[in-house]
């Protein structure tokens, strides 16, 4: 996972990487939290009502998963949170949370908001199916192409992928469903609008044209894969940016938890600070 | 609080005194198993059941409290748990959730029994009505005997305390709920027993046996109290307890959540450590 994101591009200058399981201030804001919420409140989610409908014994980590995701927002005290419009109630939750602890101990939290992505590159969708959006958890593997596809898949996927009978390119979602995801995917992989794809690739039919968007695909992918694989061979500096990355993440958590704490009465508790060690 | 533990004789030699809030992997923990545990086993429990009836919004933290419970209770694979009657099915609980975690996850956690003192002293009766439990909970002080309590108070409330009609001393629970109360408080407060006071009280009537007793328990209380307010003017040394306790606290629970995380497959999880910060 680690791999993938830096060799997507994502620098562990610019940004802190880390396992939230390493930064125990999650855990114990989350508590904190819990003891604001209601029960109620937490039942009328809609992930937790969707995914609880199926279960006999519904595990109380579903339940009350959304606490845990307000911790991880509000030990930072994250302004602005970029997520999936599916998130968007659980980000809401967290503004509701944030509100009633400032309200009741005192102003801590900003109000966080939520940056939901709304562009075509947000809603690919599915190569077998252009009525559902492309998923890594839709069971069949040919629905997608993943970071890590060899080449040879790639082109088996996008030459079976689901298109129509009309054998030019055209840019038309509605009545196109299945070629017009292909030139989204094609446009977020070169970096061309769609309007200068569709005129490049004038004349070609379908067939022609998934070969050139395969090769366009493999080229984009081949200098990630080729990174990936460099990072996962150095082991050392994956843990060491895991292990800085969560020094910081500790260091900036354990602030705002003390001054919860703090807010909450707890004395005494805010002198505990924790330290990643050196290297077992 | 500490104050009082250590005035009443519990040696921080002996026994590692800390506060909950200032030791992380109570709540690393109970994260943990609450996803082991499921939703209605929860929602069983009597005291819940008891407390949540009367309310509107339920808290959260009052259904996922016995969690926290269990944590505290194995993070230190604790074998022995003293507790009221009333507890005996929070550890029942921590049981389950000890034998499921072993189960699915591999040994780990002894599975720990509670100890439930049962003698006349885990039992005494409210002053103002024996045949209600004494309890720091009761709206009324003079229902109990409190540690902090001046002779003048622990005087009066003695003399209004509730017997019978019955002149002379003797112990009879079940006709005599009231004096019998009284004598078990006297046994306790002096280590005698109550065969024994019954024969030296012996022609005493309800009044006179009263005041005796009275001045029995403020003897009983005055070193104790004399201690409290020493330990009390000592704030530094209060604060180096807590501040030792949790550092030993928070060295053996950090070794039993690296070994939990282990076996849940939490990679690089376990090379963060803990440790409570010089004085601030």
């Amino acid at each position: 996972m680690l791999a993938t994101l830096l060799a997507c591009g994502i620098s562990p200058e610019k940004v802190l990487l880390f396992q939230q399981s390493m930064v125990s201030t999650h855990a114990e804001l989350s508590w904190i939290l819990g003891c604001v919420c209601t029960m109620p409140r937490l039942a009328h989610l809609p992930t937790f009502k969707e995914k609880s409908a199926s279960l006999k014994d519904v595990p109380l980590g579903l339940y009350i998963y959304p606490i845990l995701q307000a911790a991880d927002i509000l030990s930072y005290k994250a302004t602005h949170v970029p997520v999936g419009e599916d998130q968007s109630q659980h980000i809401q939750l967290t503004q509701e949370l944030a509100k009633m602890f400032n309200k009741r101990y005192g102003y801590c939290f900003p109000i966080p908001h939520a940056i939901v992505t709304d562009n075509v590159y947000a809603r690919l969708k599915s190569l077998r199916d252009p009525a559902k959006k492309m998923s890594k958890s839709d069971p069949d593997p040919k629905s997608r192409i993943s970071l890590l596809d060899k080449p040879e898949e790639v082109i088996i996927k996008i030459k079976k992928a689901v298109t129509d009978f009309t054998s030019e390119i055209s840019y038309d979602p509605e009545h196109r469903p299945g070629v017009s995801n292909l030139l989204s995917i094609h446009s977020f992989m070169s970096s061309k609008s769609i309007d200068v794809i569709c005129k490049e690739v004038q004349g070609l039919n379908t067939v022609s044209y998934k070969k050139l968007l395969a090769d366009v695909i493999v080229a984009h992918l081949q200098p990630i894969q080729k990174e990936y694989y460099a990072f996962l061979s150095d082991e050392e500096y994956l843990h060491n940016i895991l292990k800085h990355g969560a020094e910081e993440a500790l260091a900036i958590s354990t602030k705002t938890l003390d001054e919860v704490k703090e807010k909450l009465g707890l004395k005494y508790s805010a002198t505990i600070k924790t330290r990643v060690a050196s290297n077992n």
